[in-house]
């Protein structure tokens, strides 16, 4: 499979061509090579997918970790609705995070999602909530639409995975833009899933090029790891993989200049501007405190 | 007065070079050259500068407009208080628009601005509160900071009148933007006055230049007019503008590639751009409808 054997390649590549998503079409062309009824079900579920590729990465890289699968208990990924107690009587209740973050987009005060998120996570959100929480694909409205207005004239293929169709059809809609939201439902198409336009406008927001990201595959994809935060308990932990590591691990970012390959402080620096990118919509939603990269430390608990 | 005596000159640019304003210094510089205290308090009201400097503009251009000055009646320009009954007995009370302006911005009820207002203008504002009014500076908190995050690293003197001394304190201060109205604050010096400032930053986030501005200039500065609306017993007026003046007058915004020259189209593209990124700043306040120039007609009442 590591070598993707040419007859699955061609189903998948057809598949890709009729417009599915990554995703579907590799199961596709996964249960097509396969053959094999008894695989179906489990190759269609999109987290196996996502675990056969990791298997299939790690594998390339010859690494040294060691995989383990679990068993997704509870709803499945795709599921909208919260669980609820009487459909496990007294198991703990196992939500999916997309039930979870329908609950939150819709605005249902928290006490919805209580029972199905850790106490610590409801205690952050409940303290974070009016400040910089929710934060939802419309509070990006302005800042989209202001690049979006910016760049038309040059089009937007420069962009990661914006192809000249995609580009075009933005050009063109432009002139209907309402709300981020309602821009993806716009550009929506058979052949252009909302997953898909979702990612191509962040992408053009936050100013990711196939040129820079094609330049970070040649150094080998990641230039360094930035540990945000660490219990006390598991320093070791840390330290153990500060020593196995081929990549700086990256504690202040004060230190990054000296620390960094120029390449690998440039890649920082898009992560910085994404973070900062959110951390306006927050400013202009809850008119709180814009929250530097800069001035946040490393979380210890 | 027009050629601007050598005296007045030296003034002048001593007190811009001292950090006032334009229209403080050109008072200033106004008072010591004609040395005549009779005169000091006219020229130092901000709206009779202004006068002088439009009709020294119509000297200049020897045009057939004649001027007619009014006196100011109620509250002084800069009078924050909107004024009350009790000061003009029977007469209409006249607040300033600053008044006004801070009314709304202070977020109280329209019914307290409703004797200081013509009554079709309070019916426009209850209709459009809550659709697409009140726009106040931080509502261009995130579209601004976007634009300085995005140039940062080339810096901000290609923009009208923002030196390179101010662009280097955006660029310095970049890391500690909250709001718009927060920013201004924190860029204020003796040397950059907060309309200043404020007028700086709307350029950059205008995108508006020192080369298209000098470019505009040197095409006599307008290129086109826009009647917005009319009223249809006013239709002659607008006739005899049409048959009077030198540059077109725009009907319907489908026609202007063809009537405008290409530099006077992309005046008005720079002016839709301007309309638009407002329409952005309104959508994502009021997640109303985007108001699009091209779908606006002209107003006839």
């Amino acid at each position: 499979l590591l070598e993707e054997p040419p007859a699955y390649q061609t189903v998948l590549k057809e598949k890709l061509k009729a417009g599915l998503s990554y995703p579907t079409a590799s199961a596709a062309a996964l249960i097509s090579y396969f053959d094999d009824p008894a695989l179906n079900e489990t190759i269609s579920q999109p987290n196996n997918i996502l675990g056969i590729y990791y298997m299939k990465a790690l594998m390339k890289r010859k690494s040294t970790i060691k995989p383990y699968t679990l068993l997704r208990c509870g709803s499945h990924y795709h599921e909208e609705m919260l669980g609820s107690k009487s459909d496990v009587g007294e198991a703990e209740i196992l939500s999916s995070a997309r039930s979870i973050r329908h609950s939150i987009a819709s605005d249902l005060p928290l006490s919805e999602i209580a029972d199905h998120i850790p106490a610590q996570v409801l205690q952050l959100l409940v303290q974070h909530q009016g400040q910089s929480f929710p934060i939802t694909t419309d509070d990006f409205t302005a800042v989209l639409g202001y690049r979006l207005l910016n760049e038309m004239n040059k089009g937007f293929t420069d962009y990661i995975d914006v192809s000249e169709n995609l580009s075009d059809r933005i050009v063109k809609e432009v002139g209907h833009y309402r709300s981020l939201s309602d821009f993806i439902d716009l550009l929506k198409t058979k052949d252009f899933t909302h997953a898909r336009i979702s990612r191509c406008l962040m992408h053009i927001m936050l100013g990711m090029q196939n040129e820079t990201l094609a330049d970070y595959i040649r150094s080998d994809y990641i230039a360094y790891a930035r540990p945000l935060g660490f219990r006390n308990d598991s320093v070791t932990l840390l330290s153990a993989a500060k020593e196995h590591t081929s990549i700086p691990l990256l504690g202040k970012l004060a230190d990054a200049k000296n620390i960094l390959s120029p390449k690998a402080y440039a890649m920082l620096q898009e992560d910085i501007y994404a973070s900062h990118v959110y951390q306006l919509a927050v400013a202009q939603k809850f008119h709180t405190t814009f929250s530097h990269e800069y001035q946040r430390r490393i979380i210890k608990i």
